[in-house]
C-alpha cells in the first residue's frame, strides 16, 4: 500500500474516521455517532480507538503521514486549541491537538471543518487541479473555506473563510454571530425551514403547511421535494437561497477573481432548485463574472469535475461539490501529507 | 544615488510621474494635466517625454529598474492591454505597455490604479511591514486592492480587488457596473453628493440646500465641511458612508482575516465624519473583528503607521491611508523593483 493518512470529521452528530492513501484512495471509513452528551473524554476515547485500529491495520503495509482532524469551530492554529465550537459543548479552549498527539504519538493537525471540506474538493473534487478556489458549505449553518496557491488561507488568526456571515440584507434576520441578514440566514438548511415556516405563518403556502403538519421532521429536504414537484411556495424559498448566494458570490468573484467557487453541504443537493437564481444574480450583479462567464454555467456546473482553461481568457466557474460528505475526510487526511511534503 | 524606478499615475484628470529610489525616497515628481480630449497619442507623448527627462536626469547616478504605470480600468496582465477604462476614452484594447516599452526601450509594468495605491501603502504607508493587506480607495468611484504575501493579488484574469462593487443594499441605488446598491453608491465622492442632493430634494436639509445653491462646485468636501460644523444632515450622510464601508469591511474581515485594511482616496479626508460608523458596524456585524478588535480602533486608526503584533493574539486594524495621492506613484514605482528582484 501507499503511504497513508487518517482523516477525521468530528461533527456535532457524526464522528467519521477514514484511512486515505497518498493517491487519494479511501481505504476504509468508520462512522460513529458523536456521543456529545457523554462528554469530551468519551468522544476522544472513541476517536483515538478508531484511529489506532486503522493505523495498526494499515501501518504494516505503508507508513502513516499523521492525522488530520476537521472540527466545527474556530481553531487557534498556533496552539491547536479549539477556541469556540457551539456544536461541541465543553471543548472550548481544550488542547485537542496536543492531547491526541500525546495519546497516539503521531503528528496531529487540527483544522476548521469548512476549510478541510474546501481542501478535499480542491484535492480530489470539483476544484481538482486548481490552485485557487473557494467553497461554501451549506449545512445547518453556512461554512466557508478558501484555498490560495494550493494552501488553505487561514488569515492571521486562522479565522478566514467565514463567507457565511457576509451581510446579504443589512436589516435582515438576526444571526447567532451578532450580525443581521447573514448569508447563513438565507442559505442554510435551518434558514430554508425558517423561511418555510414564515410563509406558513403568513397564511400562505398551503402545501407547505400541510407538509409541515404531516411531517414531524419537516426539513429542508421535505421542502426541496415539494419544490421539485412544482410547489410555487417551496420554489420561491429556494430562489431566495440562490439570490442570497448570488449576492455573496458576486462580491467574492469581484474581490478575488478565482477560477472556481464550489457549493457543497447537504443543501447543495437542492442545486437544481437554487442554482439558476445564483447565475441570474451573478449576471446582473457581478462585473467580473460578466466579463469571465462561461457560455452555459448550468451545463458546466451540472457536469463532472469542471475543466477550466488556463490563461487570460479563463472563465469563472461556480459549481456543485463532488465529494459529498466525504470532502472533509479527504481534506483532513490531506493535511499531514502536505505538512510532510513541506519538511 | 540608489537604483530607481519611474512611477506613473495616469488618471482621467492628472498625469503624474515620479522618480522613486529603491529606499522609497521620492526624488522628483512631475504633475501634468491628462489632456484626454487631445487624444491618446498626445497623452502618451506627454508621458513618455516626462519619463525620458527624469530617466536621463537621474540615470547617470543610478540604474533604472523600469517603469510602473497605474491606470484606471481593467488590465489584462498577460498582454498589457487596457481592457476597459471609462475615464480614458479611446484607450480600450490598446497595447499601452508594449507601445511605451517600444518608445522607451525599458521594462514597463501596467497595473490597475487601486492596486498600485494598495501596493504603495503596503510598501511605505499605513500597512508598512505587513505582508497581507487590503485597501479601499474612496474617490469618484470606490477602488480596491489586495496584497497577499507581499504581492498584488490579481486573481486569474487580473480583475481581483473590486471591493467597491460588493452589494450593500440588494435593492439599492443602481450602479454603473450593472449591480444595485454597490458600496461605490454609498462611499464614493459621487455618492456623497448624490445623497446630499437626495436629502435636499426631499425638502429636508436646509443648510445643505443653501450650500448647494451658493456653491457652484458643491462637492463631497463642501458637505464634509458642513458635517464638521455640526450640520446634522451632512453628518447623517457620512454616517451612511461609514455604515456601507462597515458592512463591506465586515465581510472582508470575516472572509480574509487580514491584519490590516486601509481606507484611502479623497473621501478618506472625511475619516472623522465616517470612521466611527465603520467601527460601530464592525463591532456588531463582524464575528472575526469582534474576536480580534483592538481596544480603541479609533485611537490606533488616527495614529501614524499602525503597529500590529505578530502571533495568535494579533489584532485587526482598520486605518486611514498615509500616503495620500502619492500612494499610487510609490506603488507604481515599486512594481519594476519587485519584478527585478524576482529575476
Amino acid at each position: 500500500m501507499n503511504k497513508f493518512s487518517i482523516g477525521v470529521d468530528l461533527g456535532g452528530t457524526n464522528l467519521r474516521i477514514a484511512a486515505v492513501d497518498e493517491t487519494g484512495h479511501l481505504v476504509e471509513k468508520v462512522t460513529l455517532g458523536t456521543k456529545v452528551s457523554l462528554g469530551r473524554d468519551h468522544v476522544l476515547n472513541d476517536m483515538c480507538e478508531a484511529i489506532q485500529r486503522l493505523s495498526q491495520k494499515y501501518g504494516n503495509s505503508g507508513a502513516l503521514f499523521g492525522i488530520g482532524i476537521g472540527v466545527p469551530g474556530i481553531i487557534d492554529m498556533q496552539t491547536g486549541l479549539l477556541r469556540e465550537s457551539p456544536n461541541l459543548p465543553g471543548w472550548a479552549d481544550y488542547p485537542v491537538r496536543d492531547e491526541i498527539e500525546r495519546r497516539l504519538n503521531t503528528m496531529v493537525i487540527l483544522e476548521n471543518d469548512a476549510n478541510v471540506a474546501a481542501f478535499g474538493e480542491q484535492w480530489l473534487g470539483a476544484a481538482k487541479e486548481q490552485e485557487d478556489m473557494a467553497m461554501l458549505t451549506l449545512g445547518t449553518g453556512v461554512g466557508g473555506g478558501l484555498v490560495l496557491g494550493g494552501k488553505i488561507w487561514h488569515g492571521m488568526n486562522g479565522m478566514a473563510g467565514e463567507f457565511g456571515h457576509s451581510t446579504v440584507e443589512p436589516e435582515g434576520q438576526p444571526c447567532g454571530c451578532g450580525n443581521r441578514g447573514c448569508l447563513e440566514q438565507y442559505a442554510s438548511a435551518t434558514a430554508v425551514v425558517r423561511m418555510a415556516r414564515e410563509a406558513i405563518a403568513q397564511n400562505e403556502a398551503c402545501t407547505l403547511a400541510r407538509a409541515a403538519h404531516a411531517d414531524a421532521e419537516f426539513s429542508a429536504k421535505s421542502i426541496y421535494n415539494l419544490a421539485i414537484q412544482g410547489d410555487e411556495d417551496a420554489r420561491r424559498i429556494f430562489r431566495r437561497v440562490g439570490r442570497a448566494l448570488g449576492i455573496v458570490l458576486s462580491a467574492m468573484v469581484n474581490a478575488l477573481n478565482l477560477p472556481i467557487y464550489v457549493i457543497g453541504g447537504g443543501v447543495a443537493s437542492a442545486w437544481d432548485a437554487f442554482g439558476p437564481a445564483i447565475f441570474e444574480e451573478l449576471r446582473h450583479r457581478c462585473m467580473v463574472y460578466a466579463a469571465t462567464a462561461p457560455a452555459d454555467p448550468l451545463a458546466s456546473a451540472a457536469g463532472a469535475s469542471a475543466h477550466v482553461e488556463p490563461g487570460p481568457g479563463r472563465k469563472t466557474i461556480i459549481t456543485r461539490a463532488l465529494l459529498g460528505s466525504d470532502a472533509g475526510l479527504y481534506g483532513a487526511a490531506r493535511l499531514p501529507m502536505i505538512a510532510e511534503a513541506k519538511r
